[in-house]
């Protein structure tokens, strides 16, 4: 790969990666201000958390060996992930299809029949479920950031997940905390009717944070890793991104959550905590920006532009 | 394809597509709160305008029939973009690649070579250019939206164009005006020097907007139509996404402005114009969200989010 290149836009994304050199610099230069780089290169084991197994839904499509990751939010929906796990148990995906891909937005995947009869059977998972849109504010340990956001009167993270809040305080009985669309969301497609949303369908968000559909549909999580099979799916023709074809659609090979495969197809993954100090020095670092590429202090972040990182683990700690 | 998806999706999307009895059921009950649908069904020819074809370039990626199309603000990055038309119309792009996919970031194209004694010379065009990060926001007329932007004191539109600006008041010497990073937004990728980006190098955004990289590096305008050729390239799975190998990166077969191009190859779009009444109505549409699919009113929006409709004209103008 060509160097200068890799030079540029290495300094470009303000990425995790690489710059050992240059960051050492700017540790001096800079009076310890620290890069994000720096920051993580300074955790420590207990910085970091391994979801559970039975929280990771691995989304296996046909167009790569490697699944799609998501780990569920269960303090945010956990009626919706319940009648999904009663659907992964029967196997309800396996063989269905991406029936969408619309760009800068979402893919979405379910049952690609083209009439109601032809539907394939919800066995002993429910037709309807009550909207999860939203759930008290009250009882969530929400980590929040500084951040003067577009969407949500207050912002911030709890596990990892991105979420936004009323402004009522901490205690009051009506404040309201939701999962955000940001990129890789998992939610769940619903109709007109509230209730209809069952996790017989589910979409994730592919490009710029749709966050008007936040507190109107439900989500249940977050990519962990694997977005890009669901990002590079070719995009539908036809209105909404719906493919024309059934040949167009991409096949589902399955879903499984990650304690109902074998121990060899597990992958184990940690989170970064964020409820520690190691993340605000993290959402500091992203905030503030003091690589020396940059020529005017950001000094401002967005929610969706956060990022927790996650990473392999190599050894089974459960 | 599925019906019953279909409208599940289609209300889910607040598309701009569809709906006709619903939104003239909405029409009825929602005492004239138009949807953004009904907004552009009632715009006039005069709403719209017809970007120049010596301010369109065409980027032609060798994984498609159809070209990217960009139109470039030179309100912003006059210098830039005189440089690079010295490099188009020198075919400078031609045979080159895309040389870099990074999930949820960018797609870049420019030399793919290894070492610098391999590159492409740059001919007439220079070097570096002065950086355009920011201009005045005086003499600018930016059309403001009602928003609380993460990034920006104030943001809004000019021309079409997503415009972040310092709160400073519009006749102040010292208040900027910039070009955001929102999805499929055009930059020159730059090394450490201020100076060193000459448009050799570009990029768009395939993901969530990077808004910390606005007034840091020139952004030069934004796609018009065909960004899904850019967003579904395979992520390269080097760093950064850059491509491994040469034989991974996507050949450009050309880049052209408008003008260059034989008529018949002219791709004619108008774009929704955003000094006028019908665009303050477009975004109000966009931020209060009156459809009956939402739960919760919206009211709120965010740069990014507005998307400025463009659409094909059937008929020559020039």
């Amino acid at each position: 790969m060509n160097k200068i290149y890799q030079l540029i836009i290495a300094v470009l994304t303000g990425s995790l990666l690489a710059f050992t050199a240059s960051a050492q610099n700017a540790l001096v230069t800079k009076e310890l201000k620290l890069t994000s780089t720096e920051v993580l290169a300074s955790s420590q084991a207990t910085d970091w958390r391994l979801p559970e197994q039975r929280n990771l839904m691995y989304v296996q499509v046909s167009n790569t060996d490697a699944p799609v990751v998501f780990e569920l939010a269960e303090d945010f929906a956990p009626k919706h992930i319940a009648n999904l796990r009663t659907l992964v148990k029967q196997k309800y995906f396996d063989g269905l299809a991406i029936i969408r891909s619309q760009d800068n937005y979402v893919a979405q995947w379910g049952d690609p029949a083209e009439d109601e009869g032809e539907f394939r059977t919800l066995g002993d998972a429910a037709e309807t479920v009550e909207p999860e849109f939203y759930r008290a504010k009250k009882g969530l340990a929400l980590q929040n950031i500084v951040s003067r956001d577009a969407y949500a009167d207050e912002v911030g993270f709890v596990k990892g997940f991105a979420v936004g809040a009323d402004a009522k305080g901490r205690n009051s009985a009506e404040a309201r905390a939701w999962l955000t669309h940001c990129y890789g969301a998992l939610g769940v497609a619903r109709g007109m009717a509230m209730n209809s949303g069952n996790a017989s369908g589910l979409y994730a968000v592919t490009g710029h944070s749709p966050r008007h559909l936040d507190r109107n549909i439900t989500l249940l999580g977050r990519a962990l890793i694997g977005m890009e099979h669901l990002s590079t799916l070719p995009r539908g023709t036809e209105s909404l991104g719906f493919y024309k074809t059934a040949e167009e659609a991409t096949p589902i090979v399955s879903v499984r959550f990650g304690n109902e495969l074998p121990t060899e197809q597990q992958i184990h993954l940690e989170v970064m905590r964020t409820d520690t100090q190691i993340f605000r020095d993290y959402v500091a670092a992203r905030t503030k920006r003091t690589h020396d590429w940059f020529a005017d202090p950001v000094s401002r972040i967005e929610v969706c532009n956060v990022n927790v990182p996650s990473r392999p683990v190599s050894t089974h700690s459960e």
